[in-house]
């Protein structure tokens, strides 16, 4: 649930779907807002998590199928990608996760101890998580109609009084913060997959980022302008959306932007931007500028946070445009993710 | 979420997932509890919604794939059963369906026309069930990945404070109601691919069950004790769950089960029985007996309703066990759905 919903929807005219559109980039966007949404007649802006009222109580509420190849890769696999990333939507929405249900679509043939595994790990990343699962569904099909198996999480949390996130409440001069390295989700999965001969020693970064959130939160309160987790399309899509949705721009200071060599490396032999590959463990954050240090500070606190950095600001110069500064003095519009050069990788 | 978790489940010693495991039967049962569920670490028993408490406010919660074969087929579609699928499993659950989300997993290379309709057919579905759809996610997997498309829905809805269900508060004498012809959808939808030349002129009965739970909650109140959708597996599979849960004995009078004609002959064609005939738009409900007529002409009155009837009664006489009885005294056990005569029914 990566995508926006906008006033204006580009129209979907393409006559078939593409890999692309499930990339979460441009292509997934204009098949959201210019067929999908409007035809569901979706209530309100989509975001990582919806909000609702149930009685007088604000939950939200976020769903997410997991579709990765290969199940398994170097720190984690498609179970523990499906709670984390489900757990992660509800932490960037300002809310506390507080249940899961998954529906599993299984292809006829697979072995009962690839499920085994997926289930345990599963249950595994939702205790660490201190999120409970609560129920689920299980559907199979023939062999050769899915790929070993599918799993959606939809996960449900009260949203958290002390946040007040909104895009709208973004304020030029505002600081944008990254919890750690991006790009390793992306690229330790594309290698996972043995079709480039690199070993790169890479781990996926699937984690609960609520720990961040929480940090967060407790540390600079309703100045966490807005969170988001940049998986599918990386940074750069996520940073988009931002720029887009409060009409602003987003200086990107990019040498400040955690990124590992062999993600660097890999990326320059691929001919793909670090900015454009999707973490499964990262937070991104507006902050206003007062509170910028001390948030910088809280997140570096908690364990795995040691790489936070501040990585740029919000300013009025190029609304609703990313642009990416070298300290040599060159600028360049960083772009959503086009196309898809990582399908399936979440 | 049509299974139920049992203190000491059945082991899970097949080697790998077959088609059965996904019929809704025994075999999904003994993957559900002697694997699924011990692994996920899934809180409480697994029924057609899990209760949850989010501030003072109790909701259910359901998650549910839809993975059917073909995707259209007379009276509904994929899109139609992946929203009142839903809406009925909070509707039996004795919740007021309020809110959706669905997450889509999408065949490249599918028609965009395809997926528009789908999108239409649950927007109108959700309009007419009166729930508000108010998120979503869409993956794409490769050609020959998937079949054109599958949809997951999690509903969300409050629960009613007129409802006191538990298969505990069971008694003796009590009544079990249908809601009206059974075995239609399966029918229509094993017609619907071709294999068998046969026209019956069967029409699925998908449709939103909550306004015959609302009637029978408004009449009948607490005495209502116990309610299911009648899904895979079919009306034997949920009677069986509610004689397991209950402890008591259920007898079926089978001549008053509503079944027409069209599908009877089908099952006698295909050796099937129209007790495990997947139903999409049926209830079937325990009520106290001193209710039980003005609880069948509460259903009588819904429109729809018009077949409801009253099919049998709770009795101590073998507990744990669906009997079904004839008019000239003939009596068989009924058990649950073994193996998987119509896969991917819904």
């Amino acid at each position: 649930m990566a995508t926006v919903l906008r006033p204006r929807p580009a129209a979907f005219a393409d006559v078939q779907i593409d890999m692309a559109h499930g990339a979460g980039g441009k292509a997934s966007r204009r098949l959201v807002e210019g067929l999908i949404a409007p035809l569901l007649g979706v209530c309100g802006p989509l975001a990582d998590a919806a909000p609702l009222v149930l009685g007088d109580v604000g939950i939200a509420i976020t769903t997410d199928s997991f579709v990765v190849r290969p199940l398994r890769f170097p720190g984690g696999s498609i179970g523990e990608l499906a709670v984390n990333g489900t757990v992660n939507d509800l932490a960037v929405s300002g809310a506390v996760p507080a249940a899961l249900v998954c529906s599993l679509i299984l292809e006829a043939g697979t072995r009962t101890e690839v499920l085994q595994d997926e289930m345990r790990a599963m249950g595994d990343a939702a205790r660490r998580a201190g999120i409970a699962v609560v129920g689920g569904d299980t559907k199979v099909v023939e062999h050769g109609k899915a790929d070993g198996l599918y799993i959606t999480t939809t996960g449900v949390g009260r949203m958290d009084p002390r946040a007040g996130l909104s895009a709208s409440a973004v304020r030029p001069g505002d600081r944008i913060l990254v919890t750690g390295h991006i790009g390793d989700h992306g690229i330790t999965v594309l290698l996972a997959r043995g079709d480039i001969d690199l070993d790169a020693g890479l781990r996926s970064d699937t984690r609960s980022v609520y720990p961040f959130a929480d940090a967060l939160l407790e540390t600079a309160g309703s100045k966490v302008r807005w969170m988001r987790d940049p998986t599918r399309g990386g940074l750069a899509t996520s940073l988009n959306e931002l720029a887009r949705d409060c009409g602003l721009g987003v200086v990107l200071d990019e040498e400040s932007v955690p990124v590992r060599d062999e993600v660097r490396g890999a990326c320059e032999l691929l001919g793909l931007d670090p900015l454009h590959i999707a973490n499964e463990g990262q937070l991104v954050a507006v902050v206003g500028a007062d509170v910028a240090d001390q948030a910088l500070d809280a997140l570096r606190r908690v364990p795995g946070g040691e790489a936070a950095a501040i990585v740029g600001r919000i300013s009025v110069t190029s609304p609703r445009t990313v642009v990416a500064v070298a300290s040599y003095g060159g600028a360049r519009v960083v772009d959503m993710l086009v196309g898809d050069p990582l399908p399936r990788i979440c």
